[in-house]
């Protein structure tokens, strides 16, 4: 067991929108990722999600409005909830959500849905 | 929904080893703590739990050796493991837990035994 510094981690994800599990806590999973650009409007009917910005600012787009989270800054999407992450430059963010969430959602027909649990490595 | 500025909020919890949760993510709560000093030696039986610096530095005592945690580390703890934090020194953590955690795990005698759920303010 050793302590894993989140920015270094999520820094040597080698993609982008490609969520990488850093830990899991129960049936939940802690996940780091490295996101630019505009994800597709998508709800997750089952499972609340909370973002953690780690470096730069993201966009969560809603149906009634924007939040822009800066560095250090977290916002938790109840279930049910359309939101649209949109990154006008690289972020860096943790997510915590349970196992089962899907990273588009209802919006499967998205190409960057993610059909495997990826592991951060090292 | 607001964006949450997690140093911010952690700042203005009024007690030390009394975790206040700001988000309910499925059966899982992200906590905010204030702690210094020694707490005591626990496990959870059958909860994983996840430390997060935001401020300061933490040390983990396990009973194979410390864990030190930087600002910006986490170090996920497998539920029965056996652990003691440490923080000579104020520090500010996220904790990611199931909400079924008790802090103070099986070491219930303990007086800082948290016997309620408190949630963040504001």
């Amino acid at each position: 067991m050793k302590a894993l510094d989140l920015k270094k981690a999520v820094s040597g994800i080698d993609a982008l929108w490609s969520p990488r599990v850093a830990a899991k806590i129960n049936d939940t999973f802690v996940k780091l990722a490295r996101i630019q650009g505009d994800f597709v409007w998508h709800a997750h009917e089952h499972e609340d999600e909370m973002f953690v910005v780690l470096k730069g600012r993201l966009c969560i787009k809603l149906r009634d409005g924007d939040v822009w989270l800066e560095e250090g800054q977290a916002l938790a999407i109840p279930r049910g909830v359309e939101h649209c992450p949109h990154a006008p430059e690289e972020v860096h963010i943790m997510l915590i959500e349970p196992a089962t969430t899907v990273n588009t959602g209802d919006a499967t027909g998205d190409e960057r849905t993610q059909g495997e649990t990826l592991y951060l490595e090292g």
